[in-house]
């Protein structure tokens, strides 16, 4: 791994912090919480989704409107529309947002309504999005392919840095395997020892890993006891209607009660979870 | 697979043949080989490819312009000058072209002057790209990325089929595995489920999967008994030169003894080798 | 892999030919096909299978008497009452026989009454059972782990080898990887390296490789054209009716037509198939 | 999994709580730790580890006398020496043990000197070796296979209890993958889908999952926060000087501050670790 000289810690240098939005930071004593559906669905969903979510607090709010799926009759995003919803929810409720980012064609448009782009599992190395994701003015949340090794997941993010991004997060999501028991198989492992090889954030997706939202909670909790940065998790306010990854959402309660969760083991390896922050208003009760 | 109406084969439907160029052709009774360096590195060594190649032969050329690396300070490939190369050679020789696309803005350059245009494993689920490849009125070479389910290849053929572009040839290329002798493994199994699911050719690149070159006449051989429609071989005047994958290419000397070797294991599947057609001159002795 | 001294194979040392019974041999030109059932059922099976078989050729007969199932509650095989079948088939019909050893008790009976002793994947690394069959007086047949390494295949083999034993024959039956397709991923790079890197008779097990009956014929001819030793095929008289792995058994007409097949293939690679010696006289017409 | 009548959980059924030894409990509230090095060497190492040890505290020592290795030639453990050395220590200490048990023949005199039994991953599915353990009388630390389903190790589990030994507790020490840099995955999603469909006590070996010592605190203190009952840690006087897995062992006061930065963790979810038991006297400094 000599050839990545960004993203490799050098003795001298200090974790990354960044900066995501006015509100959310990842990378120092803080955890990150990213919480929300797979996709952005409607307005109201969005806001249900916000007003809950601030008090747990999630930090972040995700949804998917560009979704990568396998077939190509199955339902792709709301696309732009869906963009429009995000930058309302953002605006009203004052949470920064991450949305995923499929093409070059997309980077403009998300990069000026949201506050951070998300390159999937299968554009781990789609290596000029993430050229140009260098030049993209926002900070880059980087899934790690599902069969990625750590050189290649390191690589991909040398090259948004080394095309003038600094700010790039890793988030280890789960491998592919044998066992079809869990979708994937969260590799902690693996994001102990990219906090020891690198000096970027990373946080994990225990959703996507586990495929079964029973098991969140607890891959979440030890995620952040492993020394993860944080974690991005899907919530819906009516998971088993939602239009993609039903099985693995979360309700919004159970993300609360998650987040409540974190505090003492955030505290146990020397961290914390921020607390909520008097949310701006928002137009539904 | 329901949700892949075009790849899948029906009853009635009789297996797809693609014509690539004015000279080759894949699906039907004659194999489809391809050969040629990873990287296109000069002019005089893909005339040299070309002379050989042809009488072989070979009839589809193969060489990277754009290429993938997982490191942003490997060897990136000529680019634009590289496709120069290609086209001249094309041009003298003959012998039709197929090289990786790798983002939205190369597909014209490419699909004016080559003859088909590759999808590299890593770009297999780069959907946007696979949308735009259903209008590049060229055939399509969709390699199967390193950890997808059959499911998730055929779903990508069926991207590029379902916006417009019906001459998709599917390429097993090795599986990303546990053992390290090998650089992945060929997944002949694949090749076999993949032909009788679907109505598209397919191909094998034996190079890539095995990673050691003393393999891949044995694993050419085994695919064209497995019923493959052909094979994409990596092969190079000097292998030990070659700019990248020097360990996998053969000699061009090695390439024609292969060619030849697969003939009687065509013949036992019912299948064929093309003969040499007369080669244009060429611009080197 | 330098641990290894016996299995490796020297310069100076031709490969290994090993003697089944007085009928088979198995490293030399000739190809080894071995068929059967996965169980033992009846003695009336086992000699309809025989009959048949004999015809093919095929040289070796297969049937489990002792099981490995994942669950305690499925059948565990007939044990000793199928030795007695096995036994029987064996003297009447003249064709050596090969069966799974689960264990070092085991060893004595199979010893006697069988010609070859089989090692299951499960228990390629029991190295007590394995030292044991280094003393057992016949050839042993040694299934590569579901995710053993090469080093740890031919560590495997080693351990027979020094304890005594000379005759190794190593078995390729698919590894596991995360596609369900197919039940396992048969490793053909395997199987060349194999040969390269060691002195012994290397077969493939396609049956359990494919899980799927309709793949089987395929993969067994690219194994022969990658320069396999043989293969062990299940085949059962009436495949729906197996009591285990009824999914991928051949039909005995389906195997005899398949090492039919074989015959082109091994000539293209320098190999052959023996031809049909005359029957004993069976006990059903 | 629905032949897996025993290991599998009832709404009605209570966690089973195991005892091992007069000493160490798994499965109820307080944490079982494991700690000792790969392999027994000597009297004076084992008695170091145990006097260190007991101050953790560690509740069950390990160290293997009859080793699996890859090879014949490496180290195969000092066997029948090293289990007078165990023994020893066990009785000067009153720390109870486990060590891995190879084949049946070795069950009587393991039962009888320590008071756990361990099957190693390569024997998951060595079934006569398991229905032997079903009447051991001491109860059995179950390793999972390096590619082992979920399904596979219940039944291993099954194959345990219904040969009459109730007294089975599951270990994930990581699966097989494709990346290099950890020696295996720790499956964390497996412990809680464990602990979850059975009623079995789960504990984690990390240190054979992650195969570098610095990674090893950190996978601990996440499997504790996934909820796993233990963790079996390896430890050495001299980690440097281990006669194998030397890469992987902590040294005593690694693992003492190890042990101690779990309590907070264990507090987190419920759990707690026991504090140390006056240890008896030992016959060195």
């Amino acid at each position: 791994m000599k050839n990545a000289k960004l993203a490799l810690s050098e003795k001298t240098q200090s974790p990354t912090v960044i900066q995501i939005g006015d509100r959310a930071t990842v990378g120092g004593k803080d955890l990150l919480i990213v919480g929300g559906p797979c996709a952005v669905e409607t307005l109201e969903q969005m806001q249900q989704v916000a007003r809950h979510l601030s008090e747990a607090p999630v930090q972040l709010l995700r949804g998917g409107i560009y979704k990568p799926r396998t077939s190509p009759y199955s339902f792709q995003g709301l696309g732009d529309a869906g963009l429009t919803i995000l930058s309302q929810v953002r605006e009203e409720s004052g949470i920064p947002t991450v949305t995923e980012v499929m093409s070059i064609s997309q980077i403009e448009g998300i990069a000026t309504h949201a506050d951070m782009l998300q390159v999937g599992s299968r554009n781990m190395q789609n290596f000029d999005l993430l050229k140009a994701l260098g030049h993209a003015g926002k900070p880059v949340l980087l899934k790690r392919g599902l069969a990625a090794t750590l050189e290649e997941f390191i690589g991909a993010a040398e090259y948004i840095l080394s095309h003038g991004n600094p700010n790039v997060v890793l988030c280890e999501r789960g491998i592919r395997s044998f066992d079809s028991y869990t979708r994937n198989v969260l590799d902690l492992g693996a994001v102990v020892a990219l906090k020891q090889l690198t000096h970027l954030p990373v946080i994990v997706d225990p959703s996507h890993a586990a495929g079964k939202r029973e098991l969140v909670p607890h891959l979440t909790r030890a995620a952040i006891a492993a020394g993860a940065d944080g974690a991005i998790v899907e919530c819906h306010p009516e998971p088993d209607k939602s239009v993609s990854d039903a099985r693995q959402a979360l309700s919004l309660p159970e993300m609360v009660e998650l987040v409540d969760s974190l505090r003492p083991i955030a505290a146990a390896v020397g961290r914390g979870v921020p607390v909520a922050q008097p949310a701006r208003a928002l137009s539904v009760a």
